[in-house]
């Protein structure tokens, strides 16, 4: 199942798609949809139920009001290897808020001077399911409700202005999510690659199975320390190929297009925008 | 005013005391009183005419569901020396949840295996009266709802296994805050002190004009990654005296009661418990 939220008029609404395009289903987001009892049941009844979704509708952040988005940081060898790091032997977690996450084709926009070193990091999003506390990683293989494609969009210069990343990291508004969220019985992150471009170029491009820590790793790492519930995204960090590994540095600038894809699952398109 | 939650049976409630006692709000909690428009008003309407708060009622961390908890790390001038860092030139910030925060009478509760370093940190925490983004000092300081105690009790180990301290920072339920929010009106931080007692043994006591970064400061530099609103908390920072900074270091053991205090704003007593 391939699971969405659209914007339609003043509303918002999620839908279920299983192959004959999205339908309505009864809750304003993913995240709704996933706090109702039996989701799974709820989301196959609006597939064979619900109303097709008006053209006029535009896809949002499919995770509207997530109690919880925790990142991992330093996830693949080689995006380590380039930022200078040792191989950590448990994840390096940090936090964003529903308010740092935007749409699948919205904007990055920011004021001139918020940053000069704004970098991309393309990533597979886990979508939490189920609650989870202290629990063992094959239970949190078994709550993983789907998986997104995100880009933790990174200010660097905030980033690294103090040892604690979250300025430069949850900065509002900066991080895309989507297009859609894509059950776990249709997606399975070791078949799949996630691709980076700016403005055509391709500037990262590696499978999902060299994750250091793989998605129930990580939920059952968090799980340790705090209650995952539904609809709580967990961003898996980012390969090789980010603008401040290179040599020399590369960052985003005004009206460049920032495309992060997972095959499988989809492509945001996001422009940066930056006010002088 | 002096705002607090308590719990009453099965329900929790806001309440509000100018003088007279604490008086029944028409909310749930100070963050959803501070959510109502005009919440000044209705604290005063409330002081009047609220009924009084039964004898039964327990008092709960007054803040239950904020949007955002933000910390300051490093922002006392002897706790920087003491942990061998340098003065910064913006505040440290990291994140906490809800779920991170306990009650002024609560255990904080771990499991053996969690923590071998499970060190204080009394802190001042402003609480968020007003939607702020891009603000100024003045404005900062003009949305300031009120004060009140926490203890950022951490889990060295974890805080330190790698360069973002969430998970250690962050732990569920370990976060003592309340007993009461006292609003800007009766309560200067300038004119009082921070103090944290372990086994009745005074650990930490400082002036709290010693901040580097003033509450207003830090809300506006807070306030320049992401949008505060009414209801969150944003913890100050903790003067010198922790654990991890003392030779030889010092760390806290079941059964031992953690008592943090700000004169002019009452008293958290919480006992540590770690499950064999």
């Amino acid at each position: 199942m391939r699971l969405a939220t659209h914007q339609l008029g003043d509303r918002t609404i999620a839908t279920v798609d299983t192959g004959s395009g999205p339908r309505c289903a009864g809750a304003a987001s993913v995240d709704e949809l996933l706090r109702q009892d039996d989701w799974r049941a709820a989301a196959r009844r609006a597939a064979e139920e619900g109303e097709a979704l008006p053209p006029a509708a535009r896809p949002l952040a499919p995770i509207r009001a997530p109690g919880k988005v925790l990142c991992c940081g330093l996830n693949y060898r080689a995006h380590i290897e380039e930022m200078g790091r040792g191989v950590p032997e448990v994840p390096t977690f940090f936090a964003k808020w529903a308010d740092t996450l935007v749409g699948p084709e919205a904007d990055v926009a920011l004021a001139a001077g918020d940053t000069t070193k704004l970098d991309w990091e393309a990533e597979l999003a886990v979508v939490v399911g189920a609650d989870l506390r202290r629990a063992s990683v094959a239970e949190c293989a078994a709550a993983i409700a789907g998986y997104t494609v995100s880009n933790d969009v990174s200010l660097r210069d905030r980033q690294w202005a103090t040892t604690q990343w979250l300025s430069g990291k949850a900065w509002d508004a900066t991080t895309p999510v989507g297009p859609v969220v894509v059950t776990t019985d249709a997606f399975d992150p070791a078949e799949h690659v996630v691709t980076c471009r700016v403005d055509g170029e391709t500037v990262q491009h590696a499978p999902l199975d060299d994750l250091l820590f793989p998605p129930a790793e990580l939920l059952h790492h968090a799980s340790l320390f705090t209650r995952l519930r539904p609809g709580d995204l967990v961003l898996t960090g980012t390969p090789a190929g980010v603008g401040a590994g290179r040599d020399p540095q590369r960052f985003l600038s005004d009206g460049q297009v920032l495309e992060t894809e997972i095959s499988g699952i989809g492509l945001l398109r996001n422009t940066i925008r930056i006010r002088a």
